[in-house]
């Protein structure tokens, strides 16, 4: 249940200074081999990180031997001296593990414009290399957390080989990406552009579907690691269906514990004229401050869903549109139908399902409540 | 300093009972002429009020000799009985005004899919055609307010002519439209080409740059209605500057007023490379409920200005954009410059200026922070 649950992996987390809390805040996981495939998909933010700049080149030759992260700061917009510390990260792991910097990725979260000291992150970096085990993933996990409270981890055991992975990331939660660092191992053999189109596939359908608060970060990365430890090599389905399991645990976590929520809402989108229109659809709802604030008040006021709906592009007829809240049909042909009295909107779980009467393409988006806890964290993150 | 300040209008308001406070909840306004042109812009949202859907059709003769306006319920998403409700309330007030129904307009406001009762509503029109007053325009400002604390009115006066108005909205302010009723009265001598292309210029500006919260209404008007009884034919330019005048009041009104905000924001994007992308860019931001969370939390996180930034697609370097907050210059050449600490976010009025160093353009959207008392205002509103 972690990055160290497929075979060839090895991690660790430690705590450098970063974080004035003395928490950990340095993670290093290493790819044993024999195989080094890699794939990764990154922020589509045009401000990227340093980490960002650095690892979307150095993913290109489709191998990675190692990834170096850190928390307590997002080396994002600082400057020159921000990137050089992402480059030093980069060569200290290969210099320690014997292979190029160009096979070592690096993840940065945190706050964006603050400058980490270099040494507190090197040292952090060298110490736990030094302390790299079999079993570390769950201290791995820990180390990468911010605003979360829990660790976030995640495996799929098939026939002969394993995927695992571990999560991060508790606000700015929006696709493409959204907001996260995710590191995820497996023991199968496939070569990089298996490993790449799987990546893709999985995402697609997952974290790219998760849109907690809207805003999207400079930071997010989801890497993925072959060490082909297992020998098995399994067909590309049945790989990309073990990956999509783990990934899709993995962003259930991220929606459970993002920051300040109180309800965890899923909006399916149904008979939709193509998956982007639905897609579309459910994605206008989950920004929706006003909707947001309403499930927080347990307040059923589908009047928010539908005017979400309607500022979308979509194909639909507006005088027939169907709404549910908890599978309630408080909204048929675009009046009101079923009692908004019977939602009962105390669960966590809130399900909102809109019926576009114009295809047969479906997506469902999660999101979260908008609530006092969360604009009180977010008022505070920096102070 | 309202829609009776213009020579050829009457005005009331009255309480119909639609409102549980008992509070006044039907507005109408009247133009006596001698000319009766009128122009309109209405919600771009697809899921429109049945107000709406009346009014867009009745304005395409350029005409109007009233409106008729309600709080206390939006008549959005009632079906067939909430379309002939507005039927029936433009029917009676051309019934008593001697007009065809066609020149009437009719706006609604309050909770959508909530069905008035129509006995009470047109009663309540009925009373206020029997009180209209040359000075009725304050009670028709105080009648058109649902969550406003305060009522709205604007007045320009030029040489020879007058242009006012009255507005209502404090939440779902996002364009195009912002959410709101807006009534704007003139005694120009205009015809309704005139008076069209001078309200589309005017609005473009002002309430189409208005962005609270990023959600977009069902029932937004911008109705502009003028009288000739001045005698009076400014040129357009004049008449445009005036009008402007006016929107721009009343939106800087409805966003000192937005529902819970403690700050209000003017967010300039300069240098950039078309007034579309400034427009983009300054709307980003006002979108990011991690930005809107930390001026609330008065915390000059000046990187959750530039990730949402980084959400566009308008011109600029990502390695070279300037920001200020306060006009203290935190982010330069995107790294950090001047210190963060230096910015006050005690005052109530923030400006952020973003520096895209790409052209000549440049736009200003206006937005509020995100607050306990917006989440609590909205998560209660039905209920």
């Amino acid at each position: 249940m972690s990055v160290t649950a497929a075979q060839g992996f090895r991690a660790a987390g430690v705590a450098a200074g970063l974080k004035s809390s003395g928490d950990p805040d340095v993670a290093v996981v290493v790819n044993d081999g024999p195989s080094t495939a890699a794939a990764a998909v990154y922020t589509s933010n045009r401000c990227k990180a340093n980490p960002v700049l650095w690892s979307q080149e150095a993913i290109k030759g489709g191998r990675a031997s190692a990834v170096a992260l850190n928390s307590g700061g997002a080396n994002c917009y600082t400057g020159a001296e921000g990137f050089q510390t992402t480059h030093a990260t980069a060569e200290l792991v290969a210099e320690r593990l014997g292979v190029g910097a160009i096979d070592v990725q690096v993840c940065s979260t945190g706050l964006i414009g603050l400058v980490n000291d270099r040494d507190d992150l090197l040292g952090g970096v060298a110490r736990a290399i030094d302390g790299l085990a079999d079993d570390g993933g769950a201290a791995a996990a820990r180390a990468i957390m911010t605003t979360d409270s829990v660790p976030k981890q995640a495996q799929a055991t098939r026939d002969g080989f394993t995927v695992g992975g571990m999560a991060k990331g508790a606000g700015m939660l929006a696709p493409a990406l959204a907001t996260m660092l995710v590191v995820i191992t497996t023991d199968a053999d496939v070569d990089s552009a298996t490993a790449d189109a799987a990546l893709r596939e999985a995402c697609r359908t997952t974290f790219n579907r998760l849109d907690s608060d809207g805003c999207q970060s400079t930071n997010d990365t989801v890497l993925l690691m072959a060490s082909g430890a297992s020998g098995v090599t399994p067909d590309a389905e049945a790989f990309t269906a073990a990956l999509h399991e783990v990934c899709h645990s993995l962003a259930l976590q991220l929606l459970a514990d993002a920051e300040g929520a109180d309800h965890e809402i899923a909006i399916e989108v149904v008979h939709a004229a193509s998956e982007d229109d639905a897609v579309e659809v459910g994605r206008s709802v989950a920004r929706s401050n006003l909707f947001k604030a309403a499930i927080f008040g347990k307040d059923p006021n589908w009047g928010r869903i539908l005017a979400s709906v309607g500022t979308t592009q979509a194909a639909f007829d507006p005088a027939d549109l169907d709404v549910a809240l908890n599978d309630v049909w408080v909204c048929r042909a675009s009046g009101p139908a079923e009692s908004a009295d019977g939602v009962d909107l105390e669960p966590r779980q809130v399900s909102v399902t809109i019926d576009l009467k114009s295809g047969d393409a479906s997506a469902t988006i999660w999101t979260n409540d908008l609530t006092h806890a969360y604009v009180h964290e977010n008022s505070a993150y920096s102070s």
